[in-house]
């Protein structure tokens, strides 16, 4: 399990996610925060590449500042509707309009993940679908209300008050919420193998 | 949304589980909890009617105790494996057989859901399926060491130690953990209707 393959590791989150740290609560690992603050190319490339390119820039970007003993854990979640990118809304208008795009339509999330740990550098992914129930304005109004929008890509949080619209997810779960915590363990299992934690 | 459509109500959760207390509150639900007392008999139903009828019982046992002015939610969730229901094991043998089963295979989880409002009652219940990882007998002893297995129906939680079991699932997540969010809004929005909230 996560929690024994990862004793005695210090373990960096380079993410400032409230949501990260309650995962990794989940799981039993203890890790120190250290929020990457890298600018967020928008690269060109396909989700999956691009969710694993910028977990490993804000991995390594936490790198040169922590304890080379360290295992830093970098992830990035994109929201992708329609083949379009989907941000965290900056103004309402934005929240109208994500929330919009989503409602009664099947997204995909996609988590990257990178591991670094001394010389040695890991990434992965994992892509979910979500299925929206159809939303109608009360409902966004009333949602964006709650203010929950503001800090989340796509305008929506799976846990919280959106957890009320999401008809299905096809997928991980955690994914959806900023962090695969199965394939996480799949790359910590392979890294044991190659004896390398 | 569901806050809204409760404002004003007095709402009781006819359930002692931590789980679904945490589901109210994501949702903004302030919910009094009220265990209902109820010796599970074992009926001779398809797990969809079972499990309405057991939410049900839950409610109409709670119903006896509170004003008549409330709203009693009560739920009842099975885990279903090859034409089993696992419940909750009560040795570390049970633990490691439910656990052998549902390894590296899908298996479904059902939650009933029943609303009693004064003299009406609604039932309604999500089917979601959950695929575990292939888990190996480390894997299996550290999360029984763990001790999450012990209070959970098919002897684990997808919220916890446990996530990092479960592979893929497709449904809602919510039922899964114990309280389906979407089916609930759909049963209030329906009561909304017929103007009976």
């Amino acid at each position: 399990m996560i929690h024994t393959l990862l004793k005695n590791k210090k373990v960096v989150l380079a993410s400032a996610s409230p949501r990260r740290k309650q995962i990794f609560e989940y799981i039993g690992v203890k890790a120190l925060q250290y929020p990457a603050n890298i600018d967020e190319p928008m690269l060109e490339l396909p989700p999956y590449k691009l969710v694993q390119e910028l977990a490993l820039m804000k991995a390594s970007h936490v790198a040169t500042h922590v304890d080379s003993g360290c295992l830093i854990v970098g992830a990035d979640t994109i929201v992708y509707s329609e083949k379009e990118i989907l941000g965290k809304p900056d103004t309402i208008g934005d929240a109208i309009e994500y929330l919009t795009r989503l409602s009664g339509h099947t997204h995909s999330v996609y988590t990257g993940v990178a591991i670094k740990h001394g010389v040695h550098e890991f990434t992965s992914y994992a892509k979910s679908s979500v299925t929206f129930k159809t939303l109608d304005m009360h409902d966004i109004e009333a949602y964006i209300k709650t203010k929950e929008p503001f800090d989340k890509a796509g305008a929506y949080g799976i846990q919280g008050y959106g957890s009320q619209f999401i008809e299905k997810i096809a997928g991980c779960y955690f994914n959806v919420m900023g962090f695969p915590i199965s394939t996480f363990y799949d790359m910590l299992k392979d890294m044991k193998k190659k004896k390398l934690i």
